[in-house]
């Protein structure tokens, strides 16, 4: 990046706002994947207007912006792939308003996903999307992702919560996109297409939130099986008949790398731990928990049915599953990280299909997640530094998507695809459909300035690469 | 169409399946707007080979092709407004597969709305789209204009329940979109771009849609009041404290209409019905109802609060309400009718708006529809061959439409552009936005032969008309 870019982008930032020292440059390089790749400068734009006038420079010069809310994406989004610009979005942080009345938000994209959270139940609102990271992820980079978390089996996803923005185009052109209203089908559904195309087509600098009202009452029952296949074979049969706002597991590495942190023994045969949570209020609350434990308790086998005594149990409970995927480093220093989905019928069957891998590819792969939606997080734990230990990894991770394929499932279900699985795109995408994102990456970004490199893999791509 | 294309069309779909007598075009020359284009042929393909081979000879021929479901959209989607050929999608109508384990369905475009309702239901499963026409529009309509109806307060509308399209693109080529599983995230959104595009990207050929339980039980409350703003002010109120399924009203014209079919007789101060359903199993809508009693017994001024005694009564009191729309035509010959959408805590302001504007343009103009979401459906009735109240209506229409996003509201619903509205588009939408929905149009169908004319306004488009 040439002198006369950087004083351009301090004119329009201010010079306290734009950074490109090497110390404070390496903050911004790494994400969830734990790879780095150095940025030439870092800007924080505070308004709409100053997003457009470096969008606006960008295309001038042709400098790649890679656009960054906490860094927590588990693929790569907010990496610096070709060096450039990153646009931290980190003073864009306002709660614009709540609408109590309408049940809607609007924020600037730097909001903390969990302060939001905690500021809508304060008016009795509720706001589903519960990613592992949201104490400290962004909404902004919640809606690039559509991010998704253990409420998304009665809730949904990120998706289904955001209703309008208002975007920066990489040329610096404003779009106001959806509506502020339940309902709404004016033209093309620009909101949905932004939603989750991995700050690729437009930068975020608005969004509009459907909230629900904020159930007032919960109960947690922990089921504790001697057998993962038996675990997992129930969560259909519980999902037929009653509607968990919550339905994870942990296999039994997931349970014993936080098993310090639970607060409960768990039973030396424990093969799996369900998590199991309905939500309503007191009376609606009362009745399923009442029949929940009555299924549960008819079941043969299970080793223990236990519910949660109090909202501290409850806290400690979830802290140490949001602790699995940080934790995992006690295994081995590095780890391939898949979010992968499957109708939830076949979850055990992957299950199955991951400890056979495991067997023949001499590696340590532990499974934990969303089994009320068959989005399953499958780690395949490694040293990276330890060649022949990567290449099985890869050959796992190869043999796994091939498998997720064939059981009707997805490559990922929360994550999306960076660049840590660009390469397999085609392996789930037929031809005609990749085209066609192609040509809607290149009508959106002709110039191929904004986060270069993601999602498409490189050889694949006619685009011009800066 | 020449006597080629003729002849080339009836070898893809067999000579018993294409028609251009002008008794049977008449048949596919309307809609639910009724107004009426003549398409040149009718072609009624039975697979999705023959969609593409159909869409490889009109782009060759550059032949104009409308998709038609069922012929019941409000604004103009099927109307072949070119000529061309007409695609029935009529012979596509099977329901595919039934999984009952991943509350997931697969089905052909034709298939009717209300009888997969009946199939799905009859494995205790539950699609909640509810349009008025779903005795008998389809499921490739509603996802081409993403339906909604009364049920979307609660359970949200079409676009929320389509998970994967197969589709023919304009050249003929097949995409895949989506998944058949409760999360995905691989790649752009085509699921949505598709859903609500009204047949101008691609041919909708198959749809994996999601599933619910089906809630056994449901309670229906009926409150009279003498007053249209009471009413409505009541909305929000029952919604942050309530979570029905249903939350509809009619205003005094639309009651008159239906009085003679509804299954109790209204007291004559009556100026308003709200209709409230709350649904699950027996004990949480027996609480839900108990606290809904409490609440609406609690309201003063209202005349009356009823509780539908048994499944006839709520059948009868549905069959009223979805007969509004077809039993306007007992005030005038024509109406314009719109499915506005404002925040609900401004209905009552949009009602009043309405009142007013009927007054001044010396028209009569009655409101009813989902009030929950704010969306209104208002009718501007009149009669089209008197030309001065022809333009009175246009006039009323216009000013509605300005209130509408003064209230912060969208022009459609539900109903979508189609032609009807397009005139009006960029009053809602900035033009970086309709510059964005060209491009993706063009993207998609560079030649414009797939459904020509709508959505955009035809003095603005710069595509190549045929």
């Amino acid at each position: 990046m040439d002198k006369q870019t950087i004083n351009q982008l301090q004119k329009i930032v201010g010079p306290d706002q734009l950074t490109t020292t090497t110390e404070e440059l390496l903050c911004y390089s790494y994400d969830g994947t734990a790879r780095e790749y150095l940025p030439e400068a870092v800007a924080f734009p505070g308004s709409t207007a100053e997003v457009s006038a470096i969008m606006r420079l960008a295309s001038q010069v042709l400098l790649p912006v890679v656009v960054r809310g906490a860094g927590s994406g588990m693929t790569g989004g907010a990496l610096p792939l070709k060096g450039g610009l990153v646009m931290a979005m980190s003073r864009m942080h306002k709660i614009i308003e709540i609408d109590t009345d309408n049940h809607v938000a609007v924020v600037e994209p730097g909001v903390i996903t969990g302060q939001f959270q905690d500021e809508v139940r304060r008016l009795g609102l509720y706001y589903p999307p519960d990613p592992a990271s949201l104490k400290f992820c962004t909404l902004g980079g919640n809606i690039a992702e559509c991010a998704g978390g253990p409420s998304a089996v009665k809730y949904g996803v990120t998706r289904d919560y955001v209703l309008g923005l208002e975007a920066v185009l990489p040329d610096g052109r404003i779009i106001n996109t959806g509506v502020r209203t339940a309902k709404g089908v004016v033209g093309y559904d620009l909101t949905r297409l932004l939603t989750g195309s991995e700050g690729t087509l437009a930068i975020i600098t608005k969004i509009i939130l459907k909230l629900l009202p904020m159930p007032t009452n919960r109960a947690t029952f922990l089921v504790v099986s001697n057998s993962i296949k038996q675990a997992t074979a129930l969560v259909s049969r519980i999902l037929s008949q009653h509607t968990p706002c919550t339905l994870e597991y942990m296999d039994r590495t997931a349970l014993k790398i936080v098993e310090s942190e639970l607060p409960f023994a768990l039973p030396p045969a424990a093969e799996s731990l369900l998590i199991i949570e309905v939500d309503g209020n007191q009376e609606t609350v009362t009745s399923q928990a009442k029949n929940l434990h009555i299924f549960l308790k008819n079941e043969p086998d299970l080793l223990s049915v236990r519910q949660a005594q109090d909202e501290a149990e409850r806290a400690a409970l979830w802290s140490a599953r949001r602790a699995i995927s940080p934790s995992a480093f006690k295994l081995k220093p590095h780890k391939i990280s898949e979010d992968v989905v499957v109708p939830r019928s076949k979850i055990a069957e992957l299950v199955t299909f991951t400890e056979t891998l495991a067997a023949e590819q001499q590696t340590t792969i532990f499974t934990f997640g969303h089994a009320g939606d068959g989005n399953i997080h499958v780690n395949i734990m490694l040293d990276k530094n330890n060649s022949e230990e990567l290449a099985r990894g890869l050959i796992a991770k190869k043999k796994l998507f091939t498998q997720v394929l064939n059981l009707g499932g997805t490559l990922s279900g929360e994550h999306g695809i960076g660049i840590t699985k660009s390469e397999y795109l085609a392996m789930e995408l037929d031809e005609n459909s990749l085209e066609l994102m192609k040509g809607l990456k290149n009508l959106f970004d002709p110039l191929n300035i904004l986060n270069p490199g993601k999602i498409f893999p490189p050889d694949q791509t006619s685009q011009k690469n800066i």
